[in-house]
């Protein structure tokens, strides 16, 4: 099977070595335009070309969005186009769903369109943050995959078998609403802890020699590209708004507790969030 | 030498196995009023006997505080009485220093105590806890070591470097506002993480199965336990609470941009806590 990538960094990049190590690609193709990212990828072996997109398209058997959501949602009926009266395969892997099911809903091409979300990455981004095994043991979201056919289906569903990923189904609004609560607010209070942190402290040898392994890990996703976060902001900017001002109570009743050295109330907050560790290993 | 350990649970608990495995010290005893601590101190061979304060002392060269804020500051003078006239050094290992090096200040034996902060630890406790390796690599801060004898202070190094790790000092009060900074912030953000999580996210299973990487070491302090957090953070108020009010005022500065799509400066926001790369890796 020939898969074509667009976008071969850190998610469509290590998409391409494990499908092609695995056996399940025989060619990856890639679509990229920055000249720096093409070379890298080309040198890095992610892809054995860097094509135009409808050339690529056209080699392809299964082609991978694995591009920031806002570019994603204008390249979708392109690529829709492009597959019309095939029986190719079009994934995407952004980590807002609804725009893109919108995007694609009326498209005569819609049934050859998957709209997936493999829930891994690092805080890096680019072909050189690419890395085998990424996805393996992760989750992988199928969103109203009612709306694709039965075969464009059982092809993602091999693809991600392939990557290792524990693939279950949700509407797109559902996954939009709870992927707010799991992956975008850790972004955003990362994010807000290291401007704090920069700010107040002016000696950064400071944060370098005190920053223990707890500071280290919490502020770890500040480390992420702007490019892909502002489109995830904005496109799921009423799921993440809701959220954070939940988020900011939180703070606040902690605040509160601090200020009023109310050590039954502090007592209470800890345990209470020390419930995470029922869920979460 | 003979140690001894008042409270051998992560943190005392993985200096004890360290410091016999490498030679450091002849004999470790602990010190630990829990029962079912103290029996899980012995199997795990933390250490070879538990006993009365006053007997551990009394056996001990180095006897470290190895218990919560609060605890530590009532048990150190006791401690300093009973080593008054000797030549024996007591450490703390608190993340907070400054109520310790007042509790202490005025004490006959004050230079018989050295105020250190080993800046390493995970979100567990307890003696199940304690790990061989800990502090390799970590930083430990000296706080106020001119009120501290040379021998006892130069006890105090040989002990943290079998232990691996780099020593700088600091007085106690700048110790207080950085860790603030860069440690105890971190638990708070985790805390209020946690509690959003679960406040919203009624159905546990959606956690567990959308949590990717970045959500977990995010919330991963939120398994801090309350009998350690909720004294730092009474013992370090004020300055917990001037961070905790600049990191309220960053996420409103995110909340406010996402509320009104303000692409720009959702960038720019990105981009500057992307700064913190330049000091973590």
């Amino acid at each position: 099977m020939n898969v074509g990538i667009i976008g071969p960094g850190l998610i469509g990049g290590s998409m391409a070595l494990d499908l092609r190590l695995r056996g399940f690609a025989a060619e990856v193709t890639g679509v990229e335009k920055d000249p720096v990212a093409s070379d890298a990828a080309l040198r890095l072996g992610l892809v054995s070309a860097v094509l135009p997109l409808q050339e690529c398209v056209r080699r392809s058997d299964v082609v991978v969005l694995a591009v920031p959501v806002d570019a994603a949602i204008i390249l979708l009926p392109r690529v829709l186009d492009l597959v019309e009266g095939t029986s190719k395969t079009v994934l995407d892997v952004c980590s807002v769903k609804e725009p893109l099911c919108k995007a694609a809903s009326s498209h005569p091409a819609r049934k050859r369109y998957v709209a997936t979300h493999p829930m891994a990455g690092t805080e890096y981004s680019g072909p050189w943050a690419a890395e085998p095994g990424l996805f393996d043991g992760r989750a992988c979201i199928f969103c109203d995959a009612e709306a694709s056919s039965p075969d464009a289906l059982e092809v993602a569903e091999r693809l991600y078998d392939v990557l290792n990923m524990r693939v279950s189904r949700l509407p797109a609004s559902d996954h939009d609403l709870h992927v707010a609560y799991v992956s975008h607010i850790s972004h955003v209070t990362s994010f807000a802890l290291a401007l704090t942190v920069l700010d107040k402290e002016r000696d950064e040898k400071h944060i370098f020699d005190l920053a223990s392994g707890g500071f280290s890990s919490t502020v770890r996703l500040a480390k992420s590209s702007p490019v892909m976060w502002k489109p995830i902001l904005k496109h799921n900017r009423e799921n993440v708004l809701e959220v954070v001002d939940t988020y900011i109570d939180k703070m606040q009743a902690f605040r509160d507790a601090i200020a009023d050295a109310d050590e039954q109330r502090l007592g209470e907050l800890i345990t209470e969030a020390n419930r995470i560790k029922r869920i979460l290993k």
